[in-house]
C-alpha cells in the first residue's frame, strides 16, 4: 500500500517496499523557549534554518507545528507553512490539536499534504476528517480513543479498524491515505511499552497492510543517550513494519539507523543511499 | 527456556528474558595473518590482548578458535583454552570445525562449554553429538544441511525440527542445551537474505521458544560502515528473538546497540545496565 504525499513539486511515496519516510520533528514550539518567543513575536527566522539543517540531514518530509500558547495558532501556522514552502520542496506535515488551525494549514498549503493527527474518539474523527476529505490529504490517526492511550495491542488494533471504517466508508477517503500512529510511550515507564508497541505495528501490518508513523523520540524520554535508543528502536520498529516516523533528524546515529535498516530490509537494491550517504559522512568528516 | 553456560566461577543464561549474550568473536586467525603466524610459532601472546580488550568492552562470553592451517589445531585449541582460562572467568565457546580439535577443548575446558558448531547434516549430527553430551555442553546447531544454506526460513524450521529430534530423543540431550544458529548471510549478495533470517528467527521462537545465535558480522560483508548495520541488524534480530550473537564485541556501535535493545526490550529493567554502561562511556570519553 502506497501513500503519495506532495508538495508543489516533489513527491514522496511511503510504503513497506520503499524506503522509510523520515519526518523531521524540528519545527515545533514544545519544549523550544526561544523558538516559540521568536515566533509569538513574529520572527520567524528560525525555520528557515530548522528547513535548512533538515533538509541537508536527510528529511524526506518536513513536521511542521506552530502551537504557541496565546497566539493565533492558525494564522502563525499558515505564515509558517508557506515560508517552509518557500524554503524546500519537501512534502509538509501539518500538526496541530486545534481544528482550526489545521484547517488554516490545509488551505495555504500547495500540494497533498499529511494531516497530524486524529484519534479514533467519535468527535475527533468528526472535526477532522472532512478536512482530510476535502482537501485530499492524508492523515496520521493515532490508536487511542476516549478511553484513552490503550495499554494492549489488541485494543489498539481494535481503535485501528474502527477508524480505518469511519474513515473509508463514512467519509470516503481511500485506505492508502490512512497512516496509522500505533503509539510509542516511554520504556522508562513501562518496561513493556516497546513490546507493546512492536506488537502492533506487526498485526497492523498484518492485518492491515497499512503505512503507519510514530513519534519516535518518545521511548527514550528521561533516559541518557537518547539518540542511541531512539536509534536501536527504529530499526526493531521497521523490521516490525513501521514506515515512517516523526523523529529527530538532526541525530545522525538515528538517520544512520535508518538509512541502514533500509538496505538490510532490502528497501535500498544495491545499496545505492546507503553508499552515498556514507561517502557524504565521509567527505563531511575530513572536510 | 535458559541455556546455562559456566567457566570454572561464572555463569551466564541465555535466555529470551534476559540480556543478550554477546559473545566475542575475536580470539580466531580467520583473515587475521599475524595471528595466525604467531600461533603457528605457538606464540600467543596476542589471545591475551584480545581476552583482555573484549571483557573490558563487555563480552559475556569469548569464542576460540585455533583453526590455523598446518597446524595440529586441537593441541593448539586446548592450549589457547587453558590460557583464556588462566586470564578470564567468562565462559567459552569452543570453536572449530574439525571434530578431535573440538574433543581437545572440551577435555581441558573447565566449566560447561558452548560447542560451535554441528549442522542438520548426518554424519555431523553423529560425530558431534555424542560429544556434547558426553561433556554435558551446549551446542550451537545451524540450520543447514547436505543440500546447503537453505534460501527459505520453512526450510531452516524443518532442518531446526530435525536437530532438536535426533538431539533429544537418539542423544538425551536437554533441549534448553540446543542453541539454533538460523543463518544471517550477506544483504550485499540477496536484498532479501536478512528477511530471511528474521522470518527464520521469528518462527523459531514461536514454535520452540529455542535460544539462538548467529555470526551477526556476516550480513554486511562487502559494504561500507559495517558496525552502523550489524548495529540495525542486532537490534532487529534481538526484537524478533534473537537471544546471542557471535559478534564484535570491540565495535561500541554494536554493543551500543544490544544493550540499547536489551533496555528497550525490558530485558534491563529501571535501565540498570544501560545507565551504568552509559556512565563508563561518558567517563572513557572524558578521561
Amino acid at each position: 500500500m502506497h501513500t503519495i504525499l506532495r508538495s508543489h513539486s516533489k513527491e514522496v511515496v511511503i510504503g513497506h517496499d520503499r524506503p522509510f519516510c523520515v519526518i523531521g520533528e524540528r519545527i515545533n514550539p514544545t519544549g523550544r523557549k526561544k523558538f516559540a518567543e521568536a515566533l509569538r513575536a513574529g520572527d520567524l527566522s528560525q525555520v528557515v534554518v530548522d528547513v535548512e539543517r533538515q533538509v541537508a540531514a536527510g528529511a524526506d518530509v518536513l513536521d511542521v507545528n506552530a502551537g504557541v500558547p496565546l497566539t493565533d495558532e492558525a494564522d502563525l501556522l499558515a505564515r509558517v507553512i508557506r515560508l517552509v514552502q518557500e524554503h524546500t520542496d519537501l512534502p509538509i506535515c501539518i500538526d496541530s490539536s486545534v481544528v482550526e488551525a489545521l484547517e488554516a494549514g490545509l488551505a495555504v498549503y500547495r500540494g497533498k499534504a499529511l494531516v497530524n493527527s486524529v484519534t479514533g474518539e467519535d468527535d475527533r474523527l468528526a472535526e477532522v476528517l472532512p478536512l482530510v476529505k476535502r482537501h485530499g490529504a492524508a492523515v496520521i490517526a493515532l490508536a487511542n480513543d476516549e478511553t484513552g492511550i490503550p495499554e494492549t495491542a489488541e485494543k489498539r488494533l481494535e481503535i485501528t479498524g474502527k477508524i480505518v471504517k469511519v474513515a473509508t466508508e463514512e467519509y470516503g477517503i481511500p485506505i492508502e491515505d490512512i497512516v496509522i500512529d500505533p503509539l510509542a510511550m516511554t520504556v522508562g515507564a513501562d518496561t513493556d511499552a516497546v513490546n507493546v508497541t512492536l506488537d502492533t505495528i506487526r498485526e497492523i501490518r498484518r492485518r492491515y497492510g497499512l503505512n503507519m508513523s510514530l513519534g519516535a523520540s518518545n521511548v527514550s524520554f528521561g533516559l541518557p543517550d537518547r539518540p542511541a535508543l531512539n536509534a536501536a528502536f527504529l530499526a526493531m520498529a521497521m523490521a516490525s513494519g513501521l514506515t515512517s516516523a516523526i523523529m529527530n533528524a538532526l541525530a545522525p546515529e538515528c538517520v544512520t539507523a535508518v538509512r541502514a535498516s533500509d538496505l538490510l530490509l532490502g528497501n535500498d537494491p544495491w545499496g545505492g543511499n546507503w553508499i552515498a550517504a556514507y561517502r557524504a559522512r565521509s567527505a563531511g568528516a575530513t572536510a
